[in-house]
């Protein structure tokens, strides 16, 4: 589904994303797709070394390419050092635009003491608290609830059904999608024995969350308010869907988190890290920058080396797993058994 | 809580059913329940085998079971091949029906380029974008934001506070429960290392969602849309609540699958698989036909065989756990201590 | 960010809360912080010895502090048996209030059918269905949704964007985050193999859902009504966000769980159990009280006995992970080349 009209030639790509061409210049660009699916007029990329078979076969009338891909392929090229990179900043042009006119809706309920930027753009049934501030080019999509003291900053996007509760502050350009929470309580309790049977007694949040600049939450995310300091994620963060950050997590810049992971509380993350799909992060820990961990791994201790990180057990059938698990229940047993190691040997 | 009022006769709910009907005809009934606290006007039913003992003590007025239960029984009984499927169908004549009347509320915001069926409920709160269409009979119920370019297919229901981001399309008899949200963007990054510090790029996602006759979507369940095709449900597949669905996942056609389960992008998994609760499965694999993946269980290659998998280790006490664990570092070493099997032994 | 305005004085504080001051009774604290960061003018507290080093260099005006702490230090004391109890009473008199006018926001659509008492709050587009009661002192945030037949008691409050489907009935003082669904339908399916292809069939949820009083609730928390019976939650249970609690489970008094918990159909936990992090519980169970269950551990049987249970591996670097999870594979195999244990040692 390419933007309504739009149509670009190659050459004016190549000049434009400083690549270069080689095939024919006036060959109009409509749309994009994948190696097996593009047409004559739309441009396709090849990054994945995997997929280089598909490549002579593509009907694409255009394909991004590092220049040893370009070598034995005889249709029209864009050679790019990383042709991913490349791939997405052109696709962005043919990227359906939703028109968001700047002005409150009729339906939207502002606080008087909100201020909203006359550049910003506030959907139906928005409602926007007490002593907060929409910047200019901001959109605060349908339904969404931006409760007190928060920042929507510049050119900064809620897309719709998402909750700022209190003191939640959104640098330039960041994206939030439909269901994310941020700054609801962090998960604070003591329990009091001193008033009848114990009992939780709430611990208040009087923390904020920050987010910086150009970061990405991804949809029904939640991420809690600090407890006495504020929740923080540098700039440039990326999280995907249903993450849950707890109160007083730190997130270095560039970390991305790939859906469904879960950080406990006062946990803090480096720069750089890659943090795999379901992934757990114990509370009160520090993992240094450029960490990996693979997908459904706990993190229970600090992490001060970068590197690659994992938990688990693999994949097998039922049968021959149930066979193996239980040996896993007397394990100790069976070392014991065994016996040390030779010395030396370890 | 029966629907008000209902009642229906023990031969009426036989024919109608096409169920064998041993005992009173004429007896009515009034609503369901367990078999432990069913009343004399009430249908339960006995599909368990473990509850078989449960049988001789019920008050319930008329039981489903299968032929070979209804043996040992006194009671009046309605006899089913599948007493579970019979009194599914049953038990649905007593659920309270709330009655959603057609037409678009008041405060409902409806983009002049939609197109809403006069026979479709568009309910308070709700926003429908430019371009969307809601078929006949279909419900979108308060607090909905239905973006640009979706369909809302014939007699299918968004609870409440469901969002379609845009490009959605879902086919008839689908129900999508609160707080879901289908077609926010894929989570595409590519990192840019050709101006300053390496930072993400964002792939433009541009295509949709589509879902297909009977689907069921869990609450707060996320479906994102495809980076250059579609991300697609076949037909009947059954999805409970806080699912992650990627871009460009495929699920074959009645496939279910409980709580937490966590898919990830271009995974395409076949008909009939029954996944775990909290499962993960890895992206850009094949799951084949009929495959049953065990609760938290993490699929990270292929499946080629229907069949039932899991990963993980056995509960135990921390304190065995830990001990146990310990040894799971070294059980390399302990292996090559031990030696390889002797041929032909494995 | 203390409550604008707010001072109180020590000599208040001891006296109000029952403390033991040692100090001057007239400085006036009017925030909190923790021990590295609070300032002349506030509060802080010692509750963990790990920080015991972190008393001697604090800017705090007063510190809560249990006895044998205080010796060592000296500034000024509140001494209390449970500083961290002590102090989250403490620290809520500097909680920034939201004050929530009492009545009916114009945008709020209120069934007629629905009972709203004068003193309860109803937030901006928030729905109220038929049969439902909003008690006094409750508050209905913005957007949220309350469906039919429900009931929110004394003093409860729905921040935000909360859905209670149909039949919840909450207690008094009950806390919901934003983004949590109470009250979907519980994930009930009978395979039909009757008519053409084999089909799922959905099975009615007749029940309700039952939260007590001084519940908290967190968001994007689901939590499924009943099949035939009701899911329940017992009082001050303490629900932390993204967890799932399906149909018919039933949660004892002071039971806490961590973010992201899943816990399957029908089951049954005990009183003052604590839920680690994104564990799964599988349905059918029984867990009895005073249950510790570490983070991301899968419970697959009933558990009779109070203590600490765990599953899973220990974290690695991904390199030495794989070696031993290779092995793993063949652990059954290993087990019997080494063979069983001598007598009487087991």
């Amino acid at each position: 589904m390419p933007r309504q009209g739009v149509q670009v030639s190659a050459g004016e790509l190549a000049e434009r994303f400083g690549l270069l061409l080689r095939g024919d210049s006036a060959r109009l660009i409509s749309g994009v797709g994948t190696l097996a699916t593009a047409a004559a007029g739309e441009l396709s990329f090849l990054a994945n070394p995997k997929y280089r078979s598909q490549l002579a076969a593509t009907r694409a009338g255009l394909v991004v390419v590092r220049e040893r891909d370009a070598d034995g392929y005889a249709g029209d090229v864009l050679i790019a050092p990383d042709p991913y990179v490349a791939f997405a900043r052109i696709a962005a042009l043919f990227e359906p635009a939703t028109v968001q006119a700047a002005g409150i809706h009729p339906s939207a309920v502002v606080h008087p003491d909100a201020h909203v930027d006359p550049g910003a753009a506030i959907g139906p049934h928005a409602t926007i608290g007490a002593g907060s501030r929409i910047e200019a080019g901001a959109v605060v999509g349908p339904g969404c609830m931006v409760g007190e003291d928060c920042v929507v900053g510049t050119d900064s996007v809620l897309v719709a059904r998402v909750t700022l509760v209190c003191r939640v502050t959104l640098g330039r350009r960041v994206r939030v999608h439909p269901g994310a929470v941020l700054g609801a309580d962090g998960f604070g309790l003591a329990l009091a024995r001193d008033e009848g049977e114990p009992h939780w007694i709430k611990v208040p949040q009087l923390g904020g969350v920050r987010v910086g600049d150009d970061c990405e939450i991804g949809a029904n995310t939640t991420i809690d308010r600090g407890a006495l300091e504020d929740t923080v994620l540098e700039h440039d963060v990326r999280l995907d869907n249903q993450i849950q950050i707890a109160h007083n997590v730190h997130v270095g810049a560039h970390t991305a988190m790939a859906g469904c992971v879960a950080v406990a509380g006062s946990t803090r993350i480096g720069r750089y890290c890659m943090i795999g799909g379901a992934a757990g992060i114990a509370g009160h820990l520090e993992i240094c920058d450029r960490v990996v961990v693979t997908a459904m791994t706990l993190v229970t201790h600090s992490i001060r080396e970068p590197g690659e990180y994992s938990s688990g057990t693999p994949l097998m059938d039922s049968r021959s797993w149930r066979r193996n698990a239980v040996r896993f229940k007397q394990l100790d047993a069976l070392a014991r058994r065994v016996g040390p190691p030779p010395k030396d040997t370890e």
